[in-house]
């Protein structure tokens, strides 16, 4: 698996893409909200003396409604900015604008997040005649967040949200067939110790090499806030979490295997570029001399994106299995299952991750815990 | 007709695709190199003191190796630049890096722009070790260059090839029923005075608007390098023009309005968004207080895309027919086409076409004109 190249959603806004299948991920974008206004405040009061344009961009934007909706919600906050701010210079305040990056990898459907971008062009037309305008020019910008994606000192804002929990390659150890998963495809019970060693320095080296490249690209005192899936406890294997249920994906692969559908080798190499770290693995990892720690918190997110509710009782886990499986791991997953498995399996593998799914959910109510971080780089 | 969404050139890289049949563009790109490595140059001296990051923008970028190859030798220039360059700082020289804009209309497929571009990221990785690294980082820009694309004064060097003879809209009054164009697609022969006149000034406004958005995202001394077809006098029509091209097809379509496959209203609401102008055209519209003409020049480029010959024979002019109507007009039209028309016409249609275009070559070899225009802004 090249992740530069097989990584991404499922392309398309047809039934099973990504962009009809992300409201898990839009529910985490409502959640962070606050904690996105607040940068973007602290960071458009504190660059008034510097800034003409603004430079935001969103890491692993994907396609569909969410990308507009990050973009929108940017907007409207410097918009709101703007609005509140005291300024006796109207040029000034009119002279600002705003330079909008999406990136993800190259294999996300930036045609589709394109043509859908005359939606924010409408709406930037109806907003002329008010006194806060502020022109935004979108860019698409493809490339891997673990590497250097702009100039240096020539970003504001980061955001990235549901994103970076991907890492950029699976462990060479484990790809290269010197370590086995023992049939997992993540972190599982049943996964040895010397292979944990390997996603969780994988994630180390990852994830302190996104913090190097972007504290170059970040001007002085530019934020940065970046939301992805984590780990509750210090526990590699806690109930509820991610890994439990890329477990049962696992298992649900280990059904084909049994079924003569897929060849014990292919499941045996296929392991995911993954790592949900917990809140003091991400802490430690945050150097001081490079970035404030405005803000970091864990919350928890449905595993059942039609589920909306606070309450820990799963109504229907039949119904809720079938739509973690099919309205929203299915989009995740699907292009990687392709590339290594080939198409014909995926009816079967998803439906028997339903089945698996909802028997699971008649024990307990299976949340994911997501992680918001809040970062300012310190100025020299 | 919608330009923002209709317009675009065939999209993927199959058989009829652009990508698949651009050999005239990229003759027009080997052709007017000289001019565009001039304006670098230029660009780079009188831009020493100030820089630490170029911004490059080519609009009307398309898809296809055309695209790559603009990148391709904007950087190779900028690095032969630096290379040449007598600097005893060799940490300014290392701190310089290029923002690379590739814009065109929001139906381009920009995901075969994206994935093709890691070709370019494995030749910058294979540079590395030499002096002159000269990062490079490549966005994509959805949007039309008759609305404004970039912040104010952010801009080094605009580029645009085969790309600034497509209009905002077809001329109002044409496209709303006011005036016909006597079954031409654009100006034939027999297009009556004031169909020419509507052409004429949608070309005047769109290019003078083109001119003023780009001045105000110039820096001041950037430069604008304009490639685009034209005409070679002041009389509307010559043999050999674009006219002719245009007319051969209208013909061709004509024909399909006779066997009753193609219904005679469809045909007479068919316009193109569409205008050639002169050399002298052009010298009016550009305000000598925005912009100092550096170059102007018009120059001939073959219509057989495979034929690069200097002589004024063709050898084999059904062959040169089926290169002209399949290997080029095709695929820049068949969107329009299908949009209109639909896509049963079109074998058909351009099978009619290459006849035509087959038969008019008997009597002569048929060559397009193009403008060529090195621009650069004034300072104030």
């Amino acid at each position: 698996m090249k992740v530069e190249k097989d990584l991404h959603m499922s392309t398309g806004d047809g039934a099973n893409s990504y962009a009809a299948n992300s409201r898990i991920q839009k529910r985490a974008l409502l959640m962070t909200k606050p904690v996105l206004q607040k940068a973007i405040q602290d960071m458009y009061t504190s660059s008034i003396s510097s800034r003409s344009t603004v430079v935001v961009a969103d890491l692993g934007c994907s396609s569909g409604p969410n990308t507009l909706l990050v973009v929108d919600e940017v907007m409207s906050t410097l918009r709101d900015c703007a609005r509140e701010e005291e300024t006796t210079d109207e040029d000034d305040r009119r002279s600002m604008q705003v330079q909008f990056f999406l990136n993800d990898l190259p294999g996300n459907d930036f045609n589709l997040v394109f043509r859908s971008l005359q939606q924010l062009q409408d709406f930037d037309v109806e907003e002329e005649d008010e006194t806060v305008a502020l022109p935004c020019y979108v860019a698409g910008l493809p490339g891997s967040y673990y590497r250097r994606l702009f100039p240096c000192q020539s970003v504001h804002l980061f955001h990235s949200s549901y994103s970076l929990m991907w890492r950029s390659k699976v462990p060479d150890d484990l790809s290269n067939g010197t370590y086995l998963n023992e049939e997992n495809v993540y972190i599982g019970k049943t996964t040895p110790p010397s292979v944990v060693k390997l996603f969780q320095e994988q994630f180390q080296k990852d994830f302190k090499l996104f913090l190097t490249l972007r504290c170059k690209e970040l001007v002085g005192g530019g934020r940065m806030v970046l939301t992805f899936l984590g780990r509750k406890t210090e526990e590699m294997l806690t109930h509820g979490e991610v890994g439990s249920m890329y477990e049962l994906f696992a298992k649900a692969l280990q059904c084909l295997v049994q079924k003569g559908l897929v060849e014990k080798e292919k499941m045996n190499s296929f392991n995911l570029p993954y790592y949900a770290p917990s809140v003091d693995e991400v802490k430690a990892l945050i150097e001081e001399e490079l970035f404030d720690i405005e803000n970091i918190r864990l919350f928890e997110n449905n595993w059942d994106p039609l589920d909306d509710s606070d309450s820990d009782v799963v109504l229907d886990c039949a119904s809720s299995g079938r739509n973690v499986a099919n309205k929203s791991i299915r989009a995740v997953m699907e292009p990687l299952i392709i590339n290594h498995f080939g198409e014909a399996i995926l009816d079967e593998l998803f439906m028997l991750f339903a089945a698996m799914v909802a028997k699971y959910l008649e024990i307990r109510k299976a949340k994911y815990p997501v992680i918001v971080v809040s970062l300012k780089k310190v100025r020299h």
